[in-house]
């Protein structure tokens, strides 16, 4: 069983290795290099279950993550990240130590990378297919090209390819509308592939989100995927229907310190201070936080019929449940709860609890 | 003018230092006593600014917290959060260093408290005069007698009185409806001191939230407050009418890595892994996750007029800006954005850099 004292991030390593190999396989079956994307579980201890596979180039979302994942051994790195120009110096450190990919969506920042740089950096274009976050839109090759004049010319600034991140899948109303944007990622990133790719034959188009990296059987058409969720999944991904309730692989284990037995509410510490604040919602309006899930020898059960979290305080988190789920758990049992955006639960808890008592803290 | 590099939590001391002494100020004019909730700051550094003004008992909102200021010399603590079981040991441990205050709702934990404390507790028991999260409904005077049965005869458990948290008031329309809630609360608090004062000559009133303490002018008719928020305010607490713009405390320097003169958008280094994901509503039902202002010389602006930020990503957030200021700002500017909720973005930040440039990293 689950000895925890405070919320505690749960990890079932088998599904989480499970969800890693899969991944890979369907890289190496659609003939596309797989670059994970390290933000969601930060851990150089869960990256080397990863380098045991095979893996050996990353993606990461800031300065400070390429830092710490190339103090622990990675030496090829992409920083899905706008440049920020405020950490120039550990850039260039970077670019001394690793083969370092930034990303970069206009020529602002080319100067000061150029001056700034004392080592060779490979550059991504960053294209907005649909996302609308940040990048070139994919048909304003105008402004693509005054970057492509300066890379021409640079010999710090490497030009290695397009990259984007399809984020609006997150809005899709079902599977195939997921499907329907990458298929409309590739056409946009192909496009600008055939107006390029004589001048520079070994461009690289790099995608990235969980969603269609999960639904898409064949990721062909893309030469790059940078997933990162997959690794332990979440209720956002299984709403979705990016993966089932079966893969995804980190729980909160949290106590129980109260039962309200007229509104049929359990309370658990456990609030915004720990799974963060993104919610679904139920058909009826009403926000779900996560569902609840009862510990096992050696694993978790399927979600409680019935039972949600329905409201997160700084430190509290409320569960309604049926009658007879108050009544049968007690103050002091622990309760697990699926969490609906696994990447910001992760990172507000840092360290792991694996299913067999292995504590991860790096 | 600010020196960061990356998203960093900027403290102007003298506005905080105000916000403490003023809240300090009402509960000695209203004659109550001020034990201020450190859940908000979680800083022992800043816990010394409220002990020079003669502050020395305090509330705060889990057993680790208590464990923290403790070692910082903090003698006299309330964990205002239901007893979690599963941290006896510390519990017990805190019990012998200091006056240390537990709340409970039922007498579902007293059995395991008698069992597993070494020491005396003071005992508050938790009243819910609206808000119903946790705590005995105020009339289910049945409920409380139970608890108070077994609390006449244990000598390990010392009951104080009664606990409120009216967080109703964060759902109030209008400045009236708060200091109505407070009414409210009062008249509950006060029919329970007229049933059970008799025993318990002793006994103390205790409410909570920041919007009544900042809202009310004299807090007579209980015994006690525990605001937390008012130390820092922000967003929400403006929103309510509890604090002016000028009383906010704190604001996120942010580093702006992209600009978007096609959708007049400002990208930052900035995300819900700064921010946490509590919003406002715009009235057009647009969400507002912080404003954005300008540093100056030892200060930050007015909110930028027509500037919101309108949405987080993990790492990125989005600034929706009029024109000329998406203009104006360049990439590697630094932007601060006054947050909607600054418990939890204190809590993912961590330090703290005031505005003369002085780091508070405890």
């Amino acid at each position: 069983m689950i000895t925890i004292s405070k919320p505690t991030l749960i990890l079932n390593k088998e599904r989480c290795m499970d969800n890693i190999t899969r991944m890979q396989e369907k890289a190496k079956n659609s003939n596309v290099h797989f670059r994970p994307h390290f933000k969601t579980h930060q851990s150089a201890f869960i990256g080397n279950w990863f380098r045991r596979q095979g893996i050996h180039s990353i993606t990461v979302s800031s300065a400070s993550m390429a830092k710490y994942f190339s103090a622990y051994g990675w030496r090829d790195i992409t920083i899905a990240f706008p440049v920020n120009l405020l950490e120039m110096n550990i850039l260039s450190e970077l670019a001394n130590e690793v083969n370092l990919n930034i990303i970069l969506d206009s020529t602002e920042v080319l100067p000061y990378l150029e001056a700034g740089l004392n080592y060779q950096v490979g550059i991504f274009i960053e294209i907005d297919t649909g996302d609308h976050r940040s990048g070139v839109i994919w048909k304003d090759t105008a402004a693509i090209d005054k970057i492509m004049e300066h890379l021409s010319l640079s010999v710090k600034l490497k030009f290695k390819g397009f990259l984007t991140h399809s984020g609006h899948t997150y809005h899709a109303d079902s599977p195939e509308t997921i499907r329907d944007i990458f298929k409309d990622t590739v056409q946009k990133l192909q496009y600008l592939k055939g107006l390029y790719q004589e001048a520079w034959p070994d461009l690289v188009l790099s995608v990235g989100d969980t969603p269609s990296c999960s639904l898409v059987e064949d990721l062909g058409g893309v030469d790059e995927i940078r997933p990162g969720n997959f690794v332990f999944y979440d209720l956002m991904q299984y709403s979705l229907g990016a993966c089932t309730l079966n893969d995804i692989a980190v729980t909160v284990a949290c106590p129980i310190v109260g039962r309200n037995l007229s509104r049929n509410e359990i309370i658990i510490y456990g609030g915004a201070n720990h799974f963060s604040k993104d919610f679904l919602f139920r058909s009826n309006g009403e926000r779900i936080y996560g569902y609840a899930v009862l510990f096992e020898e050696g694993a978790w059960s399927h979600p409680i019929n019935g039972a949600f979290l329905s409201d997160l305080k700084q430190e509290h988190g409320i569960i309604k449940a049926p009658r007879e789920v108050v009544e049968e758990l007690r103050i002091g049992d622990v309760i697990g709860i699926l969490p609906v955006h696994s990447c910001l639960t992760a990172h507000l808890l840092k360290g792991y609890q694996t299913l067999e008592g292995e504590n991860i803290m790096y």
